[in-house]
Formats: C-alpha cells, sequence, structure tokens
C-alpha cells in the first residue's frame, strides 16, 4: 500500500492526542482511503516520557528544519501555537512543497491573508479544521456542505473557558471571580485566562468563520471584542428571571450591505437552542439562505476532539497526495453583497441595563429623561429592592438603538449624583 | 474554463430547487471549483410552466434514457424517489461510467448493497447527503469530518412531518387526529402520511446513517420501527408533566458487541437538546469516541434545503472529474467491535405506562401484582384523576426492563377486567 508521510511540530496535548489516533486508528485509516498515513517525524522541544509509547521508532527530533526539510514528508501538522515561529515554519513547509495542516487560529486570524497567499501560490493546502469548535466539522460543513449557500449571520458559543464559566454563575448564582477559581480549579481555564475570557479567542475563531462564510479574512481590529470578566452574578440572576440566559457570543451579521462583527456577552432567549449550550462546549448556529438554520454543536476542545480534526484535515489531503493531484480546498470567494464592515458604533440593538441608584423619589425620572434626550425608549423598568439607606439596582430594557447613543446617554447618567455605579449595559441579542 | 455536465431525472419540489441554485450560483461555484457546471439535461414526464425559466434551452427532455445516454454527462442526478424505475437508472449510469447523486434514501435503504458495490466496481461514487436531514450536512461529517472516530450511539430526530405534529401535540394539547389535520392543511404532510408517520422514512434514514456510522448496510427489517400515531395528547401532556418530551427517535446504539437499532416515539429529558428540536426540523446527535457528543440540526425537508445537499455532492464530484481522476468517497469500514444485532425483545429500557382502569381499590395490587412476575419494579405510580362512575389514567414509570418482559406483561395485564383499555407503554430514552 502506498504512503503517506506526516510530519508533526509540537507534541503538546493535541499533538499527543494525534499520535494516539494515528496509532490506534492506522489500519483503519488506510482501508478507508487505501493509503497508509506514516508519522515520518515528530518534533518537540524535549522527549517527554508520556509520548514515547505513541512515536515510531527514530521519528522524534528536537529540530523543526528536520521535519520540514525532510522531502520525503508529504503533509507539515503545526501544532505549537502562537505567531512565531509557527509562522515561519509553515510558510518554510509551503514553500517546500508540503501540505500543512494547523489547529492554529491566532496565526491564521492575524497573519492568515499572507499565508493563504502563498498556500494558493504554491498549489498547497492550509487545512485548519481543529482551529474552531475542535473536533465540531464546521470548518467542513461551511466550505464544503454549504458550498450552495450565502450566509446571513452567523452566532458562535466559540470558547469553552468562558462558557464553563457562565454556566457555573448561571447555576450557583456565583460570582465571576468565584466561578473564574473553579473553572481554573477544575483545569478549564488556565492559570492567566485573558485570552478566554476577554474574548480574543472567540474573535480568533470568529475571523475564520467570517472567511468560511462570508469570504473577507478580515483584521483581528475589525472585530468588536468585550469579554465576560464584567459580567455580575447579578446580571446572570436578573437573565434569568426576565427569561434569558448569558452566553459570550460571537456574531458575524449581514444587515444590507454591511458586515457587523462582534465578540461580546448577549442575553439570549432562554428557549433557544443556543441557551441550552452549557459548560465546556461549543456551539455554531447559521442562518444561510438556501439550507435555513443551523446548528453544530460539540466539545469545543479537549485532546482527542481537536485531534479528530487534525486527523479529518489529514485523511483528505492523504487522498490528494495519493491520487498524485492537487486538488485545491475549495476556493474562498468574496460575498459580494458585502461591501463595508459596519463600526460597532453604528450597530443597532436591545439592551437590558442595570443602575445602582440612590433610593429616592425622582431618581427614574432623571435617568429616563436622559435616556429620552438620546431618543431611547425604555421597554420596561424594576426596581430590585427596596431600602432607604442603600443603593438600589434598577433593572431596565430598552428597545433599539445604536450602541453610540446608548453610551452616550450612560455616560451622561452615570454623572448624576443619584448614580453609584458605572452603568451595566448588555445586548439582547436577536437571534 | 473547463465544463461538467450534469444530468438531472426528476424535476419535482427538489429538481426544481436544484435548477434554482445552479442558475442562481453558477459564476460562484464555478470561480470556488474552477470548473462550470453545466446542466445539460433535465427529464420529466411532462414540461409544468414553471421549469422554464430555470432550464437551459434545448435541455428538457421526456426521456431518461436520454440522459443517461448522453456521453458528454459526467454526472446523472436522480431525483424521482421511490425504488422503480429509480434503481435501473443509477444502475445504467453507472455502468455507462457516471457519478450518481440521489436523495432517495428509501432506494439506498432498501438495495443501497447492490448499488454500491457497482458504483465500486465501475470505480464510481454514488452520493446521497440529500437523503438524511436535507441541507444539513451530516453524511459528509460522518464519513469525512468525523473519519477518526468510532460511535457508541446516535439518535436522529428524522421526520419533519412527525415532529411536527408532535410538536403541535404538545404546544396545543391537541390529539393525534387534530395535529395530523393541521400538518396537513399547513402542508407538511402528505394526503396519504404513512411514511412519514409510520417511521418508515425515518427507518430509512437510519439505515443509512447506520451505514456510515458503523459500516453496515443493514435490512429494512432488522430496524424496529415504530410510528406516531398511537401517542395520544394525554401521553404527551403526562409526558410533559414527569419533564420529558415526545419524540420519534431513530437510534442506533452499540452495547457491548451489540447494535441496537429502532425507530420510536420516546420520552426526552426536557433540558435535552434533542427536546428542543420542533417544527420540521431535524436533528442527529452523535455520540463519538474521539470528538464526543455531537448535535446537528436544521430543516429536515424543502426544497432549497435539499437542493444545498444536492449540490454539495455535485460539486465534490465535480471536482474529481475536473482532476481527471477518480477520488472514491472515504471507503465505509465495518466497525468490527459490533457482532450482532440485538433484536428488539432483549433491549432494555425504562418506560412510561398508562393504564386505563376502573377505579376501584385493589386495581393497583393487580397491576404491580403481574409486574412483580415479570420481575419489572415500578419507579412511580400516579392515579391521575378521581372518578367513581369513570375509567381513570394511572401513570406509572418503571425501572430498566427487556422489552419482551414488558409486552408479556401488559399482555397479561390487558387481559384484567378492571382493564379497560390496551395499555400504553412508551419508553424513556437514556442519552
Amino acid at each position: 500500500m502506498k504512503k503517506i508521510n506526516v510530519g508533526i511540530i509540537g507534541l503538546g496535548t493535541v499533538g499527543l492526542g494525534v499520535l494516539k489516533i494515528l496509532r490506534e486508528r492506522r489500519n483503519i485509516l488506510s482501508e478507508k482511503i487505501g493509503v497508509d498515513i506514516v508519522l515520518k517525524r515528530a518534533c518537540d522541544v524535549k522527549l517527554r516520557p508520556d509520548l514515547k509509547t505513541y512515536l515510531p521508532k527514530g521519528s522524534f527530533t528536537t529540530s523543526a528544519e528536520e521535519v520540514i526539510g525532510d522531502p520525503q514528508i508529504d503533509i507539515v501538522v503545526e501544532l505549537i501555537g502562537g505567531i512565531h515561529p509557527a509562522k515561519e515554519y509553515i510558510t518554510t513547509a509551503l514553500a517546500k512543497g508540503k501540505h500543512v495542516v494547523t489547529a492554529n487560529k491566532a496565526l491564521l486570524a492575524e497573519e492568515g491573508r499572507e499565508l493563504f497567499a502563498l498556500a494558493q501560490d504554491r498549489s498547497k493546502n492550509i487545512s485548519f479544521e481543529a482551529s474552531v469548535g475542535a473536533g465540531i466539522p464546521v470548518v467542513k460543513a461551511l466550505r464544503e456542505g454549504l458550498v450552495a449557500n450565502r450566509f446571513d449571520s452567523i452566532f458562535g458559543i466559540l470558547n469553552g473557558t468562558s462558557n464553563y464559566i457562565l454556566t457555573q454563575m448561571s447555576k450557583h448564582g456565583w460570582g465571576f471571580p468565584e466561578a473564574l477559581k473553579s473553572a481554573q480549579k477544575n483545569g478549564y481555564a488556565e492559570k492567566d485566562p485573558t485570552l478566554d475570557i476577554e474574548g480574543k479567542d472567540s474573535a480568533h475563531k470568529l475571523v475564520l468563520l467570517t472567511y468560511l462564510a462570508f469570504g473577507r479574512l478580515v483584521d483581528l481590529e475589525d472585530v468588536f471584542v468585550e469579554g465576560i470578566s464584567r459580567v455580575s452574578g447579578l446580571d446572570v440572576l436578573y437573565a434569568r428571571e426576565l427569561g434569558f440566559e448569558i452566553k459570550l457570543m460571537a456574531v458575524a451579521k449581514k444587515d444590507k450591505d454591511n458586515l457587523e462583527l462582534r465578540v461580546e456577552p448577549v442575553f439570549i432567549p432562554a428557549g433557544h437552542l443556543l441557551a441550552s449550550v452549557d459548560g465546556v462546549f461549543n456551539a455554531i448556529y447559521v442562518n444561510s439562505d438556501k439550507a435555513g438554520s443551523l446548528l453544530f454543536y460539540g466539545p469545543g476542545a479537549g485532546q482527542l476532539s481537536a485531534a479528530s480534526a487534525v486527523v479529518s484535515d489529514l485523511v483528505d489531503l492523504a487522498q490528494d497526495v495519493r491520487a498524485g493531484l492537487f486538488r485545491p480546498n475549495l476556493k474562498i470567494v468574496p460575498d459580494n453583497s458585502v461591501s463595508q464592515l459596519r463600526k460597532i458604533q453604528e450597530v443597532e440593538g436591545r439592551y437590558y441595563i442595570r443602575f445602582m441608584a440612590v433610593d429616592r423619589p425622582g431618581v427614574l425620572a432623571r435617568i429616563s429623561g436622559v435616556l429620552a434626550r438620546f431618543d431611547i425608549s425604555i421597554a420596561s423598568v424594576t426596581q430590585k429592592e427596596r431600602s432607604k439607606q442603600e443603593v438600589v439596582p434598577i433593572v431596565m430594557v430598552i428597545h433599539e438603538t445604536k450602541y453610540k447613543f446608548l453610551h452616550s446617554a450612560l455616560e451622561v447618567i452615570s454623572r448624576l449624583d443619584v448614580i453609584k455605579e458605572k452603568p451595566v449595559c448588555i445586548r439582547i441579542e436577536q437571534i
């Protein structure tokens, strides 16, 4: 049977997962493809003892160049993450005529334009199923399965850590710090959780989904990003009372010829499928013009889950290599009904707002007076508790307004002497 | 640009959808694939006026042989449905060296063994994305995206008509006949709805999902099938009271080396994602060993939705034809951890049971006495109403037992003089 030689750079969690699957499923995979996927070279900074069982004899090296430079290797799998030297490895691998498989969302979101152009130039593929939603085959679904479709919007719960934290807050009535601590204790959050909880990881993934669905590789700066660290236990509680759940949502949404891109905590109706996506699970909800509204759901992280996606990319490429031909990944074609990106200031929406105000007659009149000046109309107001001595939460739901009007109004309101904390506002997503 | 010639047989709802998409998306698709998909011949028994806008000049014919026999046609799309003459058309098309795309679940489920063997023999593909879940790319997901996985179980809501009826019953408290009538009025059920409501359509689709996930093309007779016509409004009501929803579920489930295959109405916990799948939507919930638990959700029917799937198959095949090579669909390899199919009699499960009994002291003792003789233990009992004159419902939840024990027990119980109707039992699915 013909052999396809693969080299892996980076033997961390996902890398080890790939080794495990390639070893366990080698016979089945070769029967399915008609070709044997052979791990020829595997590289990391040092040889950890747990790797030994899974590494073919003589395959380990500490030199990435030995992997990339091996003329017998057909496909290079990059799993070290980060921008450098991952970018240089991939560039060299493409230049040397190898296909690339990567799970590196940060790299592709930030440097993808250059890398995809190089791949096209060299008639090679960069495959990246594992970079969004781990083992959920959503890249393939958007690119191939839904090839006949234009998209109206994508709503993604793309970061397992954030979703785990929000779920814990909602289930246990915890505050954010408490839930983060629990996530860290259970191995669902890094010691430095910034990339996850501040929304950047979701933004990277949103850039890739936008590329697949709308044919534009936008700059990361074009995505409005806000994380979950400012979400309080109180807001999660009030969300539930109002019939919502709070989720960190990555959104790409077409409105006429504008595309809005944002990652932020939002309220979604408790009855919506996305509201039931709990814990470390991810989900991508897609509105397409031919196949309708679709949901793809599954674990958003995990050694074998991400490795499952990497191996599916390897199998696709191995079929080509075997045939001795280049079957390029379907070309990404810009959706020309989109002519510009909408700035967050111009994005409209309904909002939940929480004011912390002194409990005194006339407070509501002053707040609503300011809102009226910005043409913002109120759908409902509740003062949650009564207590003469204390500051009380006033919870408001407002009708559609632009981000800029709301934030200007809140700026003014927060300077009122009766307002004791910075007001909190959370968008009510229209899905 | 190179051209790929396609012929379509059957210009009903889905066929027209394919014409529409190929026309509207022709330029985008050719840019994505690098090849032009040309509709060379389209066949139906007569030329309906609504087709004219979408048919390229001179492409229409009433002779299927003209489509299959055209040496310039690379891919034949079969959309007439049913077993004959669809089978003969596909057989001839393969024999003449054409790839085949079909949405015909009945044909593939019942005659697939012969057809797939012929395709392999002729080095051609039979692609069938549209046959399960319409535009949801679940065939591609199982075959390619999850290629590295073994599967433990698949739970599918695969029939939009049945799910629409059950949803209406649950939402409005309707009985089955009322809900069916409403479905027919709204165009969601055929005049003769047997294939949908009696579970056969779901069984066809389950056979195909089982083929993809477990590598076995089982006989339709190996699937236990029960439809929804016996589900009463009362059972839907009690389901909700107990915290469940009733869904017509297609299940393929591995237990040790046994595989159980069944289509039946079941109770599922109201909190489960599948319980939120309402109306004509479909969903496929998959437990895989590497990528974990995944859900694929979307409209289960519809002109453009099914056509979206057909076109994605066309695009896959067009890439091959362009390259002048045969890239076979990934081979289906049997999961050799499954050694036999489990007969329904041996399948274990918890159950909801409803007895209609005379309201008289001692009735429960007699029922539970029979259950005890069959070693069936009761988890809970509720007598729903009290009324001396009337027959009252007794609702029971029982612990795990085998189908055969339960049905033997119910047989005995139904002969008791205090029992006034055939007892109803519905499995409580363990997902």
